[in-house]
């Protein structure tokens, strides 16, 4: 029976983390994917829905968009990128690649089924789940099942449809709901919760909700899409309302790939919505066995599923080596304007919150580029002056929100942000504005409470000590 | 005679920091404009110039430019912001807004000419002179003044020349031959270094160069203009070279505006070039006197002036006011693609420097967006991992830059860069790859010179520890 240091189940951006790293400090791991090399994000999420967002973007408003040959163009580019990734990964050196469903077997060991041929079983000191997710499908009645879409089939349709309903108002469903728009298909988002992406601040919804629909977008938000008719081709709405629909396109979460992998059999731990558990190390309650990604409770987007993947690929490489806190949950939606958050997104700010926000539209920036919507909301510990969570809603969202990835990662306060220059008229200068503010109120806060800024200003100072007593190792 | 806490001289941006942030605090303020207030920036710099380019960006290739127009809105919108600037701050508590020249009488007094009316006195305990610069002029010989133009006159013409040669390739030079090419104008750029923004990596010429000419602008490097051939309306460069042009923009660098105004009077130092010698928090030779931006001798661009108007701000307000280490160096010049750096830019890196590149193209996003071109360069202390410069060719780079600018400011590491999470597929991904890279040339490099590493990295430490005695202040 064949032995490696690490059998890597799934091939999408965690997995490809844990396999590429060990293998390049000379370990043998065995990569195993059942579908296709990429995962979700290649082959059926990110970058298909980006190339489409893309290429969709060159179709001028009074433009007939060539869909036919748009959505061909975006199947040939992830193709190429898949190719690519089975290029550079399958042929690494000390990466056994495997075609096959991958079962638990035991600690330590893993039966392969490969789609033709008999199954067989391999053993490692470690195994790493990374098997993701899929798109959850809830049965709408009366609808026929070619109506149906999730992202697993969305992207394989040959020509636009003239119009969409999309349930679901989050990430995906914005995305596409924009990129369809821009091909002149009449779309229309209907969201059970009573704003769009529900899990950001209200401001989000208030601010891109006009937007979408000035860009020919209709939004139904607080109705639930109940059933189909199929005489009139229309979804039936909770409350009567009727959308009239060519297909129909559930974008409403994700179920985690875990439930024939085996889990059960060697007691490997999930929560009530099948997510493997893992701790801060990416540890599953059985030794020896890991787990990261959408598969797990701890963020299944690619960049969350590469993050965990690296504490896991160093754990495995120097078992006590110090990964610092978890990584913190971010993410960006890429319509016009650009969303973007990080930590916490609380509707109203807890008591020791100091919540900044500016328009984006104050900016000089976009005074010359006309931008006239969007907005940076911060909220800073008061008395660490640390960031706990931001939102942006404006151009370029998706890379300034990187500005605190950073800073919160190194326990920034907005104080150390201050003296920093950033170029002018750049879109990061908002994120200065938010800090200018935050000094001035810092001032007037030190006047007015010294003894809690004092208190404060001290635990911030500890921090400070410990960061750089890590900074040792 | 009028007694100020300060009078400050210019409107541009480094005067505004200092006369709103003091007035803002109760003092009172003179601010003396003597042409337009927001200075070079507002109303001959930035403003217009993005505005332009922004404008003209929405020019298909295919259509022709309505120039005319474009220009119209240019002034309409700089106009429009100044209007708003004169509204905000002229108006401002503590703010004594005055039209006319002033002249340095002494050691706290000055002298203001207003166009129209006696000149008068005013007395202050601070002066702070924030005068800019102005274009520099090269006679061209045989060209007739009124084809002539710098940045000054660029945006008063009422339509797009035919044809257009730029001396200097430049921030400025390289805009607005991207701006005026879309209008439809043949620009030549004459450029007397051996390559384009000769002030950055070589790498960034070789990158923008072939962009720039498939774009449709035509590039001469090495060259100077030497005259104007009246007959055939044609610029002639050394070696006979001759480009044939309705108007020359000369961008050739900047003089500042210290000429007149009693400078030597009262004894304030300048360099060769004329530029104010200031010290690290922005005084002058003279007791009381101060300086920022482009009249000193420490960096003019707009977030420069602004950078060092906070320290002299703040160094009036509380003398002793730590301010950590002077601005960093930093820019963007918003070309398609956008260019900018930050720190230093030396050709060949010095021996303790690890220069890390990482092509654009190899970042998903890129892959989506079909970006084929770009790239980022990191210079890094081998020992501290502190970076010391960056230059990023591509798409936001703009805003890329800004993560470096607050890693700079609070001396992070690469390694610090590690474990931040960025969302995927953005730019600042990018980033993440050349922290990928260090950490595993740091990982190599701990193995193979343990003790070089140790002496380095306890130089970080004592950094990181003075670093948390400064977080008491």
């Amino acid at each position: 029976m064949d032995t490696y240091t690490a059998i890597v189940i799934g091939s999408g951006s965690g997995g490809l983390v844990v396999a590429v790293g060990l293998a390049g400090l000379g370990k043998r791991v065995m990569l195993v994917e059942r579908d296709q090399m990429g995962g979700d994000c290649t082959n059926t999420g990110c970058i298909p829905s980006k190339s489409l967002l893309h290429l969709s973007s060159g179709v001028a408003a009074d433009q007939q968009a060539d869909s036919t040959s748009i959505l061909a163009t975006v199947r040939k580019q992830r193709d190429a990128l898949r190719h690519h990734e089975e290029e550079e990964f399958g042929t690494m050196a000390g990466i056994d690649l495997r075609y096959g469903n991958a079962q638990l077997v035991a600690a330590g060991r893993v039966r392969v089924t490969p789609a033709d041929g008999p199954a067989w079983e391999a053993e490692a000191d470690h195994i790493v789940i990374c098997t993701g997710s899929q798109a959850r499908r809830l049965p709408l009645p009366g609808l026929p099942e070619d109506k149906l879409l999730t992202n697993h089939e969305l992207f394989e349709m040959t020509t636009a449809p003239a119009s969409l309903a999309i349930v679901g108002g989050g990430a995906i469903g914005l995305e596409m709901a924009t990129a369809f728009n821009r091909l002149g298909t009449a779309v229309t988002i209907v969201e059970a919760a009573d704003r769009l992406i529900p899990t950001t601040l209200p401001a989000v919804h208030h601010t891109i909700a006009p937007v979408l629909t000035q860009q020919g977008i209709a939004i139904h938000t607080g109705v639930f899409a109940e059933s189909w008719d199929p005489a009139t081709r229309e979804l039936v709405m909770t409350g009567g309302g009727r959308v009239s629909a060519e297909r129909v396109l559930q974008a409403i979460g994700r179920i985690p790939n875990s439930a024939d992998i085996g889990l059960e059999r060697v007691g490997v731990e999930t929560n009530k919505a099948g997510r493997i558990v893992i701790d801060d190390r990416g540890r599953t309650s059985v030794k020896g066995i890991w787990a990261a990604g959408d598969v797990t409770d701890r963020g299944g987007t690619t960049h969350d599923a590469e993050a965990w993947a690296r504490r896991i690929f160093a754990s495995i490489f120097v078992s006590v080596v110090p990964l610092g806190d978890v990584p913190v949950r971010t993410g960006a939606v890429f319509t016009d304007p650009e969303i973007a958050t990080i930590g916490v997104q609380e509707d109203e700010p807890a008591e020791h919150i100091i919540r900044i926000t500016k328009p984006m539209a104050a900016e000089d920036r976009s005074f010359t580029d006309e931008v006239d919507t969007g907005f940076v909301t911060v909220d800073i510990d008061r008395f660490s002056g640390q960031t706990l969570g931001a939102t942006i809603v404006g151009p370029r969202a998706g890379e300034l929100i990187g500005m605190f990835g950073l800073a919160m990662r190194n326990d920034l306060t907005l104080h150390d942000w201050y003296g920093s220059v950033f170029p002018y008229p750049s879109y990061t200068r908002v994120l200065q504005s938010v800090v200018d503010e935050w000094v001035r109120f810092r001032l007037t806060d030190l006047r007015d409470n010294p003894g809690q800024f004092a208190i404060g200003k001290a635990k911030s100072v500890v921090s400070g000590a410990q960061e750089s007593i890590r900074n040792l190792l």
